[in-house]
């Protein structure tokens, strides 16, 4: 199975009045998270299942990449908010679900939650040694037998621009 | 300083009568290192120097990279030969160059050299988790102080399917 970990694009900035959940994309993080779906589309690129974290600005690049028609399904998971552990979500996820074996599924989410969680799955643990900037993607395969945490392999990590 | 540390494109297999360090990269290979090339380019990047291991695929692609104008100076150096260790590399090349802080240095060689040594730059230990394919792509950066290893990033790793 391959995991695209998707960080949600540029959002409004923390202010008086706005819950952080509730924060929007801005123009501009509409407009490059628009570009960066359409590259990956023309890179031949399709998701099985998109899951994002509940968050107004992660639900919004997801339903971006949805429209895109980078996948037909969406799905929202609190594991996936800040704060989320991966444990829990390999858990939730990869036990209950029975994805085929070369099923790819994006988890659209938040720093630091998505590079830590690459890490663990490549390392077993998290240095924040991989830089995941907004709109940017992390590609990582979960080996075929066995539990993925430390086992699993790094094969893309791109920042928005270089999909621009 | 930002480290590119290039795989040679697609060379012709081993066989009876041609020395290892003497194959040279296919038509095809030098077909997909060439677009390559072009991406990068378009992709608004240039490096300082080109650094090369001394055998022939490597030689061939890093003279790629050059002929598409994306560095004006190619270096060969043995550190960069298959079975080169990082630690070498490091010595030689990092303190005696005394290159400024935000250099952007490519290196072209072997694997598993290249990603063992990009993880040993980003946890302090090789793993085998880094996938790069041939005339793929991992970018690192150093931290502006101290030590490398065990203390850069990784900011991009990208097969060539993704920059054709």
């Amino acid at each position: 199975m391959e995991l695209y970990l998707i960080r949600h694009g540029i959002a409004e900035a923390q202010q008086t009045g706005i819950k952080d959940e509730e924060r929007e994309l801005t123009k501009e993080g509409k407009q490059k998270t628009e570009k960066v779906a359409l590259r990956i589309l023309k890179l031949g690129l399709k998701f099985d299942l998109i899951v994002t974290s509940p968050l107004v600005r992660a639900r919004q690049t997801a339903e971006i990449l949805l429209a895109f028609g980078l996948s037909s399904q969406l799905e929202e998971s609190n594991y996936l908010a800040p704060h989320g552990h991966i444990f829990n979500w390999l858990d939730y996820w990869l036990k209950p679900k029975n994805f085929p074996e070369n099923a790819q599924i994006a988890l659209v989410g938040h720093e630091p939650c998505l590079s830590n969680w690459a890490e663990i799955l490549l390392w077993g643990e998290a240095k924040d040694s991989l830089v995941l900037k907004k709109a940017g993607m992390i590609g990582v395969k979960l080996p075929e037998i066995g539990l993925p945490v430390g086992r699993s392999q790094l094969f893309w990590l791109t920042p928005p621009k270089y999909l621009l």
